[in-house]
């Protein structure tokens, strides 16, 4: 990270000075109140949409170098790897994350799972063993489009556990996130925050356009009645399982411009702290060179 | 695909009147001799390199577009789904064309396996188990970066079973393949075809640079020496598993830009030819937009 507190931005929109996993991290530990964060923000952002898509873009020729490196440095024991969970309403874009920020990296190296509603078989397991499964391996990036979170969210709201089941659960995510860490697992969880009204505009847009109509069911507009409830739930879990091992960053959704420069950024930042390096040649280049010119 | 027999190429350098998959199909049941195919052709394909890879990312959007299409579909009960099958020698591009092809697409909708030497787990079940696995589901793109295949080329080459178990594969293989196409499954199975010399150079870049040295074993020299091996086990399972539902497409693969363009040609004319459609909405649009913009 530079930590030059110079002013000004640099290319990329980027604010000297102040890295965005500063900006955007919740503390953690303390109450959370969504309501206090603008959801159209765009905290040290590039200047409107054009410029963030370009500097999005660029992110992501640089993620994809990083990524690469992390690879190799895998295939000589490096078992690090990142793990990126995108959480959020309905229409909130993680989706759209995945779509245009992992779209700008190389596939085979990116382990993406959605999760939806547990199937029988996952529900007769404990909440975090389809979440297991589906790790990233070492030099992988994995992306979770809903995650383990799901069972103190959805779960919460709906009363699809005893109460006491779901509030142990969040010490459980902690523990779980915690041996993660200790695994080489760089967690990078961005709650995407849309604001109610965007919600309704982008539901409509669904509605609107033919091609969109696939992803609407008229039950997001029941769920509707239960953002109040879901907020609540998000603020809980933002406040209990914000760590220092694994916070939590809030990324203003309500751009989708910048929420895909956000969370690009905030990768590319976890990336470089990474610093991944190509393993050294374990064989003599000259030699091989030789044997190769040999070969008829 | 477009019949017309007129003369002359497309903006995408496709000449009008051939489809690429009648031009790279290989017969099947008929003995192949992969030494009369040239690897540094270009059949079919653009004008030079830039030309290709500017044809290649207009390619990318119309698939991604299909492949929207598809997923769309599936949610709506379509079964359908691509499976690309990517063989081919060591340096061939088969890791390559998943990052330049696969890569346009969104990487949500890919289900992306690249096989290794088979695990003990593997090893104790029969030879598909692994790839049953690893299926694409209804509206996904399924991507094997080596398949089933290496169990009738590196195990025949290697000797890893007894020939007469070696022998029952193909035909083992045709039926899995046959049910996969019943089932919705359409198959593009293609061959990256490089030269002995193509591969010496390619051996040799990874060697000259330091940030490809990780790509490299000393023993991808050994393995030149069953080149004539390998050649003969490819040209066996090209004419045996070469069927009306699961043709094999030969992609000269010399040039990487020509490869990039013509697998991403076969992907575009099988969606094509699939013709996914966006599901119509099964509930009342003008009523859910009511209630939504009735909602405080």
């Amino acid at each position: 990270m530079d930590e030059a507190e110079t002013d000004g931005a640099d290319e990329d929109g980027h604010e000297r000075g102040t890295s965005l996993w500063e900006r955007l991290r919740l503390p953690g530990g303390e109450p959370v109140d969504l309501a206090r964060h603008d959801a159209a923000a765009t905290p040290g952002g590039p200047d409107g949409k054009a410029a963030g898509k370009a500097a999005t873009a660029r992110i992501g020729e640089q993620l994809a170098g990083l990524q690469e490196r992390l690879w190799a440095a895998s295939t000589a024991g490096d078992r690090r790897r990142v793990l990126l969970v995108l959480q959020g309403m309905d229409t909130s874009g993680k989706g759209g994350t995945v779509k245009h920020v992992i779209g700008l990296l190389n596939p085979a190296g990116c382990r993406i799972t959605a999760f939806r509603a547990p199937t029988a078989e996952e529900r007769a397991h404990p909440f975090l063993w389809r979440v297991e499964k589906a790790l990233p391996l070492p030099g992988e990036l994995g992306i979770f489009d809903r995650s383990h979170y799901e069972d103190v969210l959805i779960a919460r709201v709906r009363n699809l556990a005893p109460r006491a089941v779901i509030e142990s659960r969040y010490e459980r995510i902690n523990r779980f996130e915690r041996s993660l860490a200790d695994d080489g697992v760089t967690l990078v969880k961005c709650f995407l925050h849309i604001s109610y009204d965007e919600q309704r505009r982008r539901l409509l847009r669904r509605l609107d356009k033919p091609e969109k109509r696939w992803k609407f069911a008229p039950s997001d507009i029941d769920d509707r009645a239960l953002w109040p409830a879901y907020q609540d739930a998000y603020e809980r879990a933002l406040e209990r399982c914000g760590t220092s091992y694994a916070p939590w960053y809030l990324v203003p959704a309500d751009h989708k411009w910048y929420r895909n420069w956000a969370v690009s950024t905030l990768l590319l930042e976890h990336l470089r702290e990474l610093d991944p390096r190509y393993p050294e040649a374990d064989f003599d280049v000259a030699e091989c060179r030789k044997r190769l010119l040999r070969q008829s």
